[in-house]
Parts: C-alpha cells; sequence; structure tokens
C-alpha cells in the first residue's frame, strides 16, 4: 500500500506546500465567481459578502474537501464548488460570531470585522446571505456537473446538518451558555465536536461525496476527521495563549479575558500539547487503509497541529 | 373550464375557512416534526427555536405551497415538508429582523420578540438554525419521499435562490439603506419584490415542484405570484396606518415612525387601495388557465388584498 519515496523530505514538503497554494487560489476563484459580484444590486451587502469571504482566511475546510476528494477520484472542479459552499458557512459563522451580541470583535483575518468595516445590521444580512449562498452554489454551480442530482442533494443534507442546531450553530449556544461557568473536559469535547468539528467533518464527507468512497472507508473518513476535529480546537485553544494577535490575524488571549473554558484551561498547556499530537497520530491510523491516495489527508493533519495560526 | 357551481357563496366561503384550517394544522404539525424537540441539546436553542416558529403567524406561504400544489396535482405530504421549508425561512427572517441592529421591535405575533423572550445572541442564533432547518428538511425530509433527487435539488434550489442577496435578504439590505430617503415608487417596488415577493413566489413555485407543472403554467404562476407578491405589501404598507396594534400582532404605525418609504406615503391612502384591487384582479386573470385547479389560490389573493391582519 505503500508508496516508494523517491522524493527527499525537503521536496515533499516543497510538494505539500505548492499544493496548498494551488488549491487555496482555485478555492479563491471558485468563492469569487460563487458569490455575486459587487456590482450587483444590492452593491453594499454583495460587497460586505466578498469582504468577508475573500482574500483571506486559512481556507483549511476546502483543503479538506479537496484532500477527501483524492481519496475518492472526485472531479476537481466538483471539490471546488463543494469548498466553496463549506467555506461560505464558515465565513457567516465567523462574521456572526464576531458581533457584539456575540463574541464583540474588531479584528479578524488581520482587518476590521464586518460589523467595524460596515455596520451591524450589514453584518447579521451579510453572514444570512453567505449561508444562503452556500446552498445556491450546491443547488446550482455548473462545476458540480459531474455530479447527479442524488450526489448533489448528499452535499446539502451533508452540510445543512452540521451547520445548524445540532452541529455548528448549536455548538456556538452551547459554548456561548457556558462563558464563566465550569465545564468538564467531557462537555468542552461535545461542544467543539459540534461548533467546529461537525463541519470540519463535512468538508471531509463532502469531498468524499464528489467521488466514491464506500461505507467502510466513509467510517475511515469519519475517524479522522473526528481526531483532526478536536485536534484543530486543541491547537486553537493552545494558541490562544501562546500567540500573538499579529501572528493570529485574530485577538489572542481572547478565551481566557472572556472566562472560556478551554483545553488549556482544564487540561493545562503541556498536556494540551500532548492531546494535540495523541490525535494527529490517530488521524493517520485512520488513514492507513487508503494508502497513498490519502496523503494530502495526512499531510493537512500535520499542518493543523502545527500550525501557528 | 369553469365548474358548475351547486353551493352558495356562503358554504365556499366557509369550505374556504375549512379548507384553511385543516391546511394550517398540517403545516403546524409538519413544522413540528420538522425542528428538532425542546430536550434536543442545545436545549434553550431549540426551545426558542420552536417559540419563534410554532403556535403563531398567518402562515400565508405554507397555504400558497399547498394551494400552487393542487394545481400541480402535488402530493400533500411533500406539500407539507416545502411548506415548512418556506416558513421556517419566513420565521427566521422575522427574528433576525426584529433585532435591535434592525427593525428593533418588541412585539411579534402578538408575543415578545425572540430576542426580548431570550437574549440578542440566542436570537441571532434562533435565526441561523432556523435558516439551516429549512435546507435539512429540504434535503432529509421522509414527506417528500414521493419526489426524485432532481426534483428535491429544485427545491432547494428555489427557496435559496428566493431568499439569498438577490432575493429576501438583499430586499432587507434594500430597505435599510433607504431609510429616511427619498425611493421612487419603482424603487419601492423593485425592493418589495425581493424583500417579500421572492419568498411568496418561491412558496408557488415550490408548491407547483411538488407536482407537475408545464412551462406555461409555471409562466402563470409566476403572473399570479408576482401580482400576490405586491397585493400583500400594499396591503401591508395600508395596514400599518389603519390597524392597530392589538389587530396586527405586531407594532403599527412603525413605518412612518421609522420614516420609510411606503406604497401609503409614496401614492396615498385611496390609490393603494385601489392599487391592491387591481393586483387582485391581476391574479386571478392569470389563473384563469387552470380553471378549478386553481380554485384556493384564487380564494388567498382575495384573502391576502381583504385581510385585516
Amino acid at each position: 500500500m505503500s508508496e516508494s519515496h523517491q522524493t527527499t523530505e525537503a521536496t515533499e514538503a516543497g510538494d505539500f506546500a505548492a499544493w496548498m497554494r494551488a488549491t487555496g487560489a482555485r478555492t479563491e476563484a471558485a468563492l469569487d465567481a460563487g458569490l455575486p459580484a459587487a456590482q450587483t444590486v444590492p452593491c453594499t451587502l454583495h460587497e460586505a459578502m466578498r469582504y468577508a469571504v475573500l482574500g483571506g482566511g486559512k481556507r483549511v475546510r476546502p483543503l479538506l474537501v479537496h484532500a477527501a476528494g483524492e481519496v475518492a477520484g472526485a472531479a476537481p472542479e466538483a471539490c471546488d464548488a463543494a469548498a466553496s459552499a463549506v467555506e461560505m458557512i464558515h465565513a457567516y459563522s465567523l462574521v456572526h460570531d464576531d458581533m457584539p451580541c456575540m463574541d464583540d470583535d474588531d479584528l479578524r483575518r488581520g482587518r476590521p470585522t464586518v460589523h467595524k468595516a460596515y455596520d451591524e445590521a450589514t453584518a447579521l444580512l451579510v453572514g444570512d446571505a453567505l449561508q444562503t449562498q452556500a446552498f445556491v452554489v450546491l443547488a446550482e454551480s455548473a462545476l458540480l456537473a459531474s455530479l447527479d442530482a442524488a450526489a448533489r442533494l448528499r452535499l446539502v443534507a451533508e452540510l445543512a446538518r452540521a451547520s445548524g442546531s445540532v452541529g455548528m450553530a448549536g455548538g456556538q449556544a452551547i459554548d456561548l451558555q457556558h462563558v464563566g461557568l465550569a465545564m468538564s473536559l467531557e462537555e468542552l469535547e461535545g461542544m467543539h465536536r459540534m461548533k467546529t468539528g461537525a463541519l470540519l467533518r463535512a468538508s471531509v464527507r463532502m469531498g468524499a461525496c464528489c467521488g466514491a468512497v464506500d461505507e467502510a472507508g466513509l467510517a475511515a473518513l469519519d475517524r479522522y476527521a473526528a481526531a483532526v476535529g478536536l485536534a484543530f480546537q486543541v491547537v486553537d485553544d493552545i494558541l490562544d495563549v501562546t500567540a500573538d494577535t499579529a501572528t493570529l490575524g485574530k485577538t489572542a488571549g481572547k478565551d481566557a479575558a472572556n472566562d472560556k473554558p478551554t483545553y488549556v484551561s482544564l487540561m493545562g498547556l503541556e498536556p494540551a500539547r500532548q492531546l494535540a499530537q495523541q490525535l494527529r497520530a490517530t488521524a493517520h491510523e485512520a488513514l492507513a487503509v487508503f494508502g497513498a491516495r490519502a496523503r494530502r489527508l495526512g499531510e493537512l493533519a500535520d499542518l493543523i497541529v502545527l500550525r501557528s495560526n
């Protein structure tokens, strides 16, 4: 199952960086094409939607879609559509989370948040319309021409299920309810499984839906996604206390300032780091069954754990 | 094409009232079943989502879905799913529109608005999650078992297209931009075509999608929906100045207080009333091609123009 390693590690790292850049560029192009032009009425709303989505972000979810698509033999164009839909949902959640009635944050991706750059009403509508636009893309994008209606409907189901009240939005509700309250490690994990884990898992599953994966393969991808999703949050919590605002592109130390329970506050910094490494190993184990096809997913697990912002 | 009238007008009116009650009851049941239980975690979010949707509202959009479904020979169960999805989108838009950064209203359907009964963060998440839930219903509901995946995907496309930045949310953005500013009658009509017209039109088209209507029929339904959608807003503007808060179940005189352009402020009360009657006639003309099958759509056009709240 393992491919012969003819390249040095340095070349492989360079290759992964090139894949990330290329995938990021095609994601940006798909997002640009999937959003109404800034000249389309209402212009301010569309300009603000584009401000919220384009030209920033790590694009972790699009990268996961494409990497899982490689496992499933998916057409890259189909993955572009799925990736842009997931990223629009992610972007909408950031716009709403940053609003004064939620986390009240001024900085996102190194720029003023939408309600700061525009106003609160615009931010509310930008988030609302970005969520809708994700489903417009899945229902209408010509990039998905290689998929039949049943597969497209599965994409809608995966994205909707992951982002609603038993997924991302529900996790956010639990998060808000626990500001200043004690939380067990299990409760914290359950909250993050919904708040960030569900959409990361959906990214992997949607990439798989763009091609073909059997039930056993889908179960393995779920195990990978569960580990990576949790690792993502553990590392986020670590970075919130170890990185500075400039590196993060968002306000550092926010969780402690808001008295939010985190993996670091519940476990301590070093055990949290160990947990992240364990989850990275679990992710790689889940991928073993796919061999070389899952190389990008493995590299993304490494990236998520080893990132500095 | 016309059916023989064996019943008196009084009996027909009673029959329509009975159909409205029955359709309202099955819509309520479908909404209840389509929303997560209040005991499902996160409980407060789900309780608030149910508060926002259940036990109130005129259910105009669900009635339009079912009435158009009758024209198209649709299964009533399929219409239930489409109707509850449209109503969830409508309910989400009301929750967000009522928030302090938008219309800042305390009363909706005769009860405290969601951000008053709960808090702003919950209202934001309730709206977000209700929008998502509409797409969960279209993607997953067993009520749509009679439709193939292509038809279900058309429902997703119709609903998403109508509610996003070139539909409902876009109309709301234009509305906000024009508070206190002059607006021509054309601009007002364009705004309302997006803000309320698009979702009313989608209701009609989704009912048709649940069954079968040819292109000419769909065009006739579009003409009907355009007239009814505009009439709905003209009558809303009339009621805002002629009805009291108790009758409306929402704050009366709000548009004038907010210095918003309305049909009444631009045309005067009597010309607005005449316009509503003209639009009612246009709606009936568009239905002529369908004969008796379109009886409920005709009755709904009458209801929308003649309503008192």
